[in-house]
Parts: structure tokens; C-alpha cells; sequence
């Protein structure tokens, strides 16, 4: 099997997870006692570890999540007052929770995204205003992978309005992409599943001076920030698993950058067309067989080996991308997407050969239509 | 060392941990992909055994949640309108979640309890109009052991208003006692972590005709109910455990009261007082060292080999318990709080011991302060 919706899930770290599992099944106190000591002290250092790989410790600090999604509402729940600005390339976490601050009154702005998913700019600026409370804008696009600067972005917005938050989806980005936290953003969500952690870790990494509202209430855990007693094991897994990722993150992303150049070109362009633009993330190429379906050729790919998303498996339910809309594709080309998505076991022959495997069921599919 | 602070958490099972580990490691697609249909198909099993387990699959529905603050937290935050009862010896994720409530303007009353932590029922009932759209009464207490009669309260609380919301905090009777949910309760919380699953996750049952809102919003998981990638491992492992705590259920609960009564007249009376009523949850044995500080007593008893808990564990940065409070006790009797709880692995035999620990460390201390 070859596997390339890494954008989705990847596959769990094996080293991480053995370690962290070890440590948790035998360290199983509560960290909220006051003997749980020894537990509350590896939450620490796996609260430190993961924040230090892309933020200044003495400027940023981390709040654990139950993954992207719980950080990207909370964050936009936290923020939403007069009105907000998030961009039509918004993972659906950011955009229902920004659908949810309009239905309390918030309004809603909505930037529109260029035909790789990338936000423009200057739209963006253009909506904020002194009554702005906050800008979402995602790291790299889930979709497409187009990388916006958000570290530009963020400058820019608070040069306009200084009190305005800025925050990003930084799910596709953090373990993949070289990431430093500038003083312009005031939070930035991650996930572990993304990087070979556990599903249901995350992770919302805030400026320290911000004031963060909660967004579960209780027992107080987390600074007062999160309550709930603490996924020990997951949040674990995902510090052990971050390191890994981050000790070879560059040479990861070359190499990637190459595979999936090499897959693009491998191809027909007789069946497809390229969403994903050649700055973009190295982990993500998005394409389009026009005039074919992309869920058909995903299982005819599937009964073949070949695993690939046809958008964000998130979203899957939907009869097609809200984001790849926005970029403004028609139906024809939006019916045909396919997202393929990498990891740092992805290897360049996998590569090849699922450009074969996607050209054979474009040319059968085709075939099969007329 | 002898735990007995299973009310905070408990010892992983780890039959269960292993047999979830592998399948998530194996089969890890992301279930909401097309082709994850396996691991949905897993999700799916354990949801309808934990679900069954105490309620009629025909008439409610489970959605998993990452634990029981965050259960408890869209229950609440769901229903709260005009007014809103809960009782004062609820759970801080619940009374938390109702001092939210409060703020966003609608009306908390919050319903007395007795000197053993059991909501006074009447009082209670007196508090319900037609303008109240939630009740909410924690079904064990988590401090005392006491148990509310839930499904005569929530009966009686529809008969006098059948539009109100009627939720129980389950987190301390799931997999301890026999629970049968009935047509008057609509949401009930459940947590993993309290029957040797594992943290981070828990589960809000439903009543399936029950409008109940998201608290997460994104990807649209759970029948749109809550957003964010399932946590996999931690849903199949709650399965598993919760199987192996049911076909026990009832000879631990009856092993364990004479446990704890063992242990209650093995302590001094010189020291100690009694919180927990005989008809509480066997699994807790709340008392007080009167005079005495329990964070001190806890740490004697931790140094010779014995963890009991002073309280809830969640709330261990507050001073004293709002809950034992609010059962009218005085402040020499709130300082002198052990909460002792138990786990279907605590023998008779752990129980004496703890009982001459928790003695001879009474009298230690006794004999220092003079």
C-alpha cells in the first residue's frame, strides 16, 4: 500500500508512542494531585519541548488541547467581538466557529483566497478596521497547500489595529514547515496527529501577555485555560514525536519538495490540472482530473493500492471543497480533486508510482464515461 | 504502595490498553476518510457497546468527547436559557460551566445539599419553573460518595416542566453502579480515565430526540455534534475497559462495601469522622481528621506507601472543598478532608492496612501540633 493522505492522518510513531505509552501506563497518577508529581513534571517538559521548537518560551506558552479543532474554537471564540476577519481558505474549525460568532453577532468577514488558496493580502487588510477583535488566517492551506505569510500578515493587521488578535491554523505547517512565533501573533493551533502523535492532542501555543479565554471550564487544569484532567499519554506522544520531526524538518521538506515535483511531472496533463502552487508546502500537491470524479478515481486508486484524499477527509461529507470554491475552480474541475499528501517515510519511487497508478484509473475512468 | 485515589484516576487496564494500542497502530486512517471505513466500523462497535452497557441503543445515542469536564461543559452550555438548576454538589466542570452560564445572563440556582453531599430533593424541585431549562444533578457525588436518585428526580422534574433539560453527571457511576438511563434523563456524561481507559477521553449520551447543541465545531464528526479528528485509540480502549468493569459490576460493588466498611471501622474514632452515607457508591469513603490538615496527613501517608486523595483532585489548587462546604460542615472539619476511593483491584487486606496508616500518621501529626 502506498499512502499519501498524510494531511489527513499519518502514521502513529512507533519509538514515540512505545515510550510514551511505557511512561504513562506506569506513571498513571492523576498530574492534578498533589503526589502526582512526577507526572506533572513530564507534562512539563513535554509542554516546553513542543513550545520551544517554533516559539520563544519566554514570550509564548502552551495550552493542550484535544487537538486542532478545540484550539481553533477556542481561539476564535475567545476573540470574537464587533466584528472578525478570517479567509475563505479556512479549515472548517476556524470557519464553523467563525460561522458561530456570527450567529451571536459577531460580523463575519471573509477574505477571499486566490486560485492556489492562498489569502490576498491586501482584501484581507482591507476589512480590518478599529472594530476588528480578531484575524484568523491559516498557515499553510489544507486543501492546496499554499503557504501564507502570516508572519507579514500579522504585522500588517496590527500596524492597522494594534488591539486586533491574529491568529493562525498552524496544523499543516507545525513539524513540516521552519516556523518561528513573531510578538505579531497571538496564537497559533497545532495538532499531533499530523506529525505522527496521537489523534485527539493538540495544542494552542498563546502569547503570553494575551488574555485567553477558556473554553472548558472545571477542575482548573492548564493554567485555568482548559480544564479537564490532562491526555497524559497523547500529549506525551506528541513531544516525543514533535522532536523527531523537527530534527530533520529541512532536509525532510527539500526532499519532499522534490518527490512531489517529480509526481506532478510523472502526471498526464491530458487528465490533470495543479492547484497547489510550487511555494507551497512540500507535504501537499493538489490536483484535478477535469471532468472526472475525484471520489471514483479515489477508489478505483484505492482497489490498487493507492490511498489519496479527494479534499480534507474533515469535510468529507460535502458534496465538494467550500475552499477550493473560493479559489474560484468550476464545478467540473472542483468534482475531480485529489489531494495528495506526504509524510518523511514518503519515498520518491512511492511517488512514481502513484502517478501511475493515478494515470491508469484517470485513463480508465475516462474510458469507462466516454 | 496502596492507591486509593481511584476516584481521581485509575490504574490503565492493561489487557485493554493493549488491544487498543494495536489497533490503532495498525489501523490508523483517519476514520472520516472514505476508505477509513474499518476504523469507523471499530468507532462504531465501541460506541454501541459502551452505549448499551446502560442505556437502550433504540432511544439514546453516545458522543464521544475528550472526557468527562468536556461532556459535562456542552451538556450545560447546550441548555442553558432563563434559568438554570444545578445542584451545589456538583463536579466543577459542571458548576464552572453554570458560573458561565451565569455571566452570559441566564440564572443559576444552584440547589442545596445535605451533610452527606445528596442533593436535597425538595428543595431542589422548588427551585424548577416553567421558565427552567436545565436541571442538572451529579448522579455520585464525587466527594462524598453519595448518591442522587436521578431518574426519580428527573421524572418528577418533567412532571413539572416537561420542556426543561434534565442532565446527570455520570463520571463517578459509569462502570461502578448499575445505571439504566430512563425516557426523563437526556444527557448523561462518562468518562474513561475512571474505569482504567485512559485520559482524555469521555462520552455525552444522549437522548436520541434531544436537540443538543456542538460545543467543538469543524469537520462535522459525531453527527455533527463534535468536531475534531475521533480519538481513536482512546474511544477503543474505554470500550474494552468499560466491557471488563460491567461483567463485574455488581460482585465488586458488593465486595467493595464491605471493603470500605472494614476500612471505616478500622479508623480511629479519636481522628476521624465520617462524610460518606452507607447507601453512598461503595467506591468512596470520604472522612475528616478533625482538627488535622489533610494535605498533610496525604503526604505523611504518601511517605509511608499509602495515596488517598484530600478532595477532588481537579480542584486541588483551591483551599478547601466548595462541596464538602456547601454540605454545611465546619472550616476545622473541611481541613481535615481524605477522600479514600477504590478500584475492583483493592483487596480487603489494602484497606486495613490504610486504616492503621492513616491512624498512626492522625496520631504522628496529632502529636506534633500538641
Amino acid at each position: 500500500m502506498i499512502y499519501l493522505d498524510n494531511a489527513a492522518t499519518t502514521a502513529p510513531d512507533r519509538e514515540a508512542f512505545l515510550k510514551a505509552a511505557q511512561f504513562s501506563q506506569e506513571h498513571y497518577l492523576n498530574p492534578s494531585a498533589q503526589y502526582g508529581g512526577e507526572v506533572s513534571a513530564a507534562l512539563k517538559e513535554a509542554r516546553g519541548s513542543i513550545l520551544e521548537k517554533i516559539a520563544d518560551p519566554a514570550q509564548f506558552e502552551l495550552v493542550f488541547t484535544s487537538g486542532g479543532t478545540e484550539a481553533d474554537n477556542q481561539a476564535l471564540l475567545s476573540c470574537g467581538r464587533r466584528n472578525a476577519v478570517i479567509s475563505a481558505g479556512e479549515h472548517a474549525a476556524v470557519y464553523e466557529a467563525g460561522l458561530q460568532l456570527k450567529s451571536a453577532g459577531v460580523e463575519l468577514r471573509l477574505a477571499p483566497i486566490e486560485k492556489d488558496g492562498g489569502v490576498n493580502e491586501e482584501k484581507l487588510l482591507a476589512l480590518v478596521d478599529d472594530k476588528t477583535s480578531l484575524v484568523s488566517v491559516v498557515h499553510v492551506n489544507n486543501e492546496t497547500g499554499a503557504v501564507n505569510d502570516i508572519f507579514g500578515l500579522a504585522r500588517r493587521v496590527k500596524e492597522k489595529n494594534p488591539r486586533c488578535a491574529f491568529h493562525s491554523d498552524g496544523v499543516q505547517a507545525f513539524g513540516k514547515l521552519p516556523v518561528r512565533l513573531t510578538k505579531d501573533v497571538d496564537l497559533y493551533s497545532v495538532s499531533a496527529h499530523k506529525i505522527g502523535g496521537l489523534k485527539g492532542t493538540g495544542a494552542l501555543i498563546k502569547r503570553k501577555s494575551f488574555a485567553l479565554q477558556p473554553l472548558l471550564r472545571g477542575g482548573g487544569q492548564e493554567g485555568n485555560l482548559r480544564s479537564g484532567t490532562e491526555n497524559v499519554l497523547g500529549i506525551l506522544d506528541f513531544a516525543y514525536a514533535a522532536e523527531k520531526k523537527f530534527k530533520t524538518l529541512e532536509a525532510d521538506a527539500a526532499r519532499l519538495r522534490v518527490c512531489r515535483e517529480r509526481l506532478w511531472q510523472s502526471l498526464d496533463e491530458k487528465f490533470y490540472v495543479r492547484f497547489s502552487p510550487e511555494s507551497g508546502s512540500p507535504y501537499i500537491l493538489a490536483v484535478s482530473a477535469r471532468g472526472l470524479r475525484g471520489e471514483i478515481l479515489q477508489r478505483l486508486a484505492a482497489e490498487r493500492g493507492l490511498i489519496v484524499g479527494t479534499g480534507s477527509a474533515c469535510s468529507s461529507k460535502k458534496p465538494f471543497s467550500r475552499v477550493l470554491e473560493a479559489c474560484g475552480h468550476q464545478k467540473e474541475i472542483l468534482n475531480g480533486v485529489l489531494r495528495l499528501s506526504f509524510s518523511p517515510e514518503t519515498t520518491e519511487e512511492e511517488t512514481v508510482l502513484a502517478a501511475q497508478t493515478l494515470n491508469a484509473v484517470a485513463a480508465e475512468l475516462g474510458a469507462r464515461i466516454g
